[in-house]
């Protein structure tokens, strides 16, 4: 594929002074129409080490307005990156709605220096092809434009870009070792691009190959290409044209929630007989997973008072604080509701070796979102993927994946509202959100059982857990805990 | 002073209980009270290896609304922290208003830690002494609650628990051959906390001494003055008691803009000339400051159309986008408003060996917020000294410090609007916001002088750019940019 391209094409300076200025303007004003129509933009500039990425997207960047992107260059993962995975530094860098992330290289990364230089095994690449897709996938329909740009130069090209910068004494020391040892592995490097390239290009997001060995021609056709996407794009939302995949779910009619036994109960001297037993296993484990540094994901769903606070409390109360986070989450903040719903949830993932709590979760999105209309029905149906996929990433990356649902019946829920009312240092506990709630009650519950349905995976399992007896609960959520780990070690 | 201390204190377990679930009731309680009337709390313990800073901050913990706070511990930094001045990663963990920072080790392993282990030099600890300081009063002026606590143990007692927790395999790998070796060196750290203790206590935030020896006597202990100390700022809050010191500053009558030359200018050969030479320098101080990890800051202020924009790009257009950043600042959003208004700011700063370029600046406190009221007096009259002080800090890490101020006259300023108003590729620069703006003229002079009066320091001085002239304001920004940097190297 990249050997039969021409790599010879090259443009005069004047000609390139002439279209220049106009491609400049138009693009600067194409970013303003993209700002107000609140379009997120991802540029990813991917290609051979000196095909000229820095120098083009400087180029770029000048005839935009600051206010409106951000460049990201590839480095080696810092240690918070390090430990979580691959795709985190990157879901952390996404735009907000109307603005722009400049990426000189890219996740792309995982496929191409990260294979070619042996740093992950063959399994772990051929993964990242699917958690691309899917990541690009989940960004596209969430109205995100991605424009791919690889740049291209043949071997000889590169080895002469190399000499001319050693040769000179300012940039020599920009020339080291390993990119000497890149332009004899050219032909390893070719491999993996071509791969890529034919694995993700056939895809939802195509790549634009820019012939770069003259500086003037590639510039032009990077401008030209990213004015004829972005403006196809801003028609399309302009026009209201649909692109995302209409989805169709098969009918849904399962009871579940219906089913299962609210009687269970244990005594307080039974709670507290089997919470001394493992109290200390909790602890131990936590170090455990710290010093193998398995990162832990618990997450609660529940009824409104079925007791998801007090029961996360005594998962908690005897562990070390250095190696947990609950992190509650309420409605989204403006920053987050200016990014893809998963967005929030990515930023806040443990770091390998860490247990992060979070009381409520991504499952907001087919319960409250979906019965309060803050999404589209389109949007809801197609997150059930999108989150299955989600935690199919996390399982790929070593994760513990706990899911509870606590689950108490009308009447025990109308007892506890009322003894919140009634008493002085609870009352904050209930608001009048929590009343209107209830009167949803039924069509609450058909939501859970068929979130429950289309989630309930091998990797990532539900527990239902039956909250009428808080101090049944808890110990079953403990224990819980407590296998999942265990069953991971 | 800590010899003195009576390290017998205990506490039974019976008056334990009975005493402990008031406490957490009330102190759960104070929490909504201080989220309400949106105070931001910092929380700081420090003390001794295996004084139980963990199990203290997980029963405190237990007792407070998960959506209410944040554990921070003190981890090794990384390298996004290590390129930065110290305090750089605290301040990314402070809390929004009506939030709470808990940390498990602060800022003060500076003077503790790194200073016996040797890690940094006597000079930059004792630095980090005055900069704690200044840390410390700017954030108690901005309304922050800070509580330190420092536990308490000897030398005895902190050998007794490394024995027990290296004589139960579970936690055995938990006691490192650095923790012993610190129990020998018992009596330097003790050293070096009397002097802590010393030198930031008599300041306007005590700390408060915990005898840690029995678990349950420490825990009533913090429980006791974190409930007396914040509900001693909820009454202050709640009266509206000013607890800032009051600013007065000498009269003010220098005229400064006035006095400029704004006829200077340069033809537009005389400009391609200059900047001919200066283009390939920029590119080599670039790399050289990479090379010797220098941060560059470069800071934008100057009169609506000045030509920010275009200047900015006349720097940045020979440079590496993988070494520069142009950090736009416009209205603060939800997030950073409820900071302290140096937040966002101090979130940009540059990485050693990188540019940062703000086009806007932390001087907007003393201009747009000065002049439209968007803080009080005394909040605009404080911050000459608290951004005098934060450029200082910036100094004392080593950064190159550039500060622009780009002067137009009142009627270039009037044909540069006209010019966007009828040029229709520019209308978006000019909005209503900027003739109201032109209104206040005078007051804005005014205002700018004053700020330049009271801001130009020998670390950080203002460059003032006549800029009627574009051709001249670009070459002499260029040639500032170089000669700031070329001085450092």
């Amino acid at each position: 594929m990249l050997e039969n391209i021409d790599l010879s094409k090259e443009m005069d300076k004047n000609k390139y002074k002439q279209i220049i200025e106009k491609l400049e303007l138009k693009l600067g004003e194409l970013q303003r129409n993209a700002r107000e129509l609140k379009i997120p933009l991802i540029i990813v500039f991917e290609g051979w080490d000196a095909a000229g990425k820095g120098t083009l997207i400087n180029n770029l960047i000048l005839s935009l307005d600051p206010r409106g992107f951000k460049v990201y260059t590839k480095t080696e993962p810092t240690e918070e990156e390090y430990y979580r995975p691959f795709l985190w530094r990157f879901w952390n860098k996404l735009p907000s709605k109307g603005l722009m992330s400049i990426f000189d290289r890219s996740w792309y990364g995982r496929v191409i220096e990260e294979r070619v230089d042996n740093e992950i095994k063959e399994k772990d690449w051929q993964l990242a092809y699917e958690e691309i897709k899917i990541f690009e996938k989940q960004l596209i329909d969430d109205g995100n434009l991605i424009i791919k740009f690889f740049l291209h130069i043949d071997k000889k090209e590169q080895k002469k870009r190399f000499k001319k910068l050693d040769e000179n004494k300012a940039t020599s020391w920009r020339v080291t070792k390993e990119d000497w040892k890149h332009n004899e592995q050219y032909d390893d490097y070719l491999t993996a691009y071509e791969e890529m390239l034919k694995k993700t290009n056939p895809s939802i997001c195509q790549w634009n190959i820019i012939e770069s060995t003259d500086e003037k021609f590639a510039t032009i056709k990077v401008f030209n290409i990213f004015i004829e996407m972005l403006e196809q794009k801003i028609n399309d939302v302009k026009n209201k044209k649909i692109t995302t995949e209409i989805i169709t779910l098969d009918k849904f009619d399962t009871p579940i929630l219906s089913k299962i036994d609210l009687s269970k109960m244990l005594t307080k001297e039974e709670y507290q007989e089997e919470f001394d037993k493992c109290k200390e296993r909790i602890r131990e484990l936590e170090y455990k997973i710290y010093k193998k540094r398995i990162p832990v994901l618990i997450m609660y769903e529940g009824c409104d008072a079925a007791g998801k606070g007090g029961n996360i409390k005594r998962i908690t109360k005897n562990m070390d604080p250095r190696g947990y986070e609950v992190i509650p989450i309420a409605a989204p903040n403006d920053i987050e509701k200016a990014h893809h719903y998963l967005w929030r949830f990515w930023q806040q993932l443990p770091k390998a070796g860490h247990i992060a709590i979070f009381d409520r979760t991504w499952y907001g999105r087919v319960l409250v979102e979906r019965v309060e209309k803050f999404c589209s029905e389109n949007d809801w149906k197609r997150s059930y993927k999108e989150i299955n996929d989600t935690e199919a990433i996390l399982d790929n990356s070593g994760f513990v994946i706990v899911k509870f649902w606590l689950q108490i019946d009308k009447e025990e829920q109308l007892k506890r509202f009322n003894e919140r009312q009634n008493t002085p240092y609870k009352q904050w506990k209930i608001t009048e959100e929590d009343w209107r709630n209830r009167e949803k009650w039924d069509i609450y519950q058909n939501a859970i059982d068929e979130m429950i349905f289309r989630t309930n995976t091998s990797y990532a399992p539900w527990t239902i857990v039956e909250s009428n007896s808080k101090y049944y609960a808890r110990i079953k959520a403990l224990k819980t805990v407590i296998d999942s780990i265990e069953k991971k070690l």
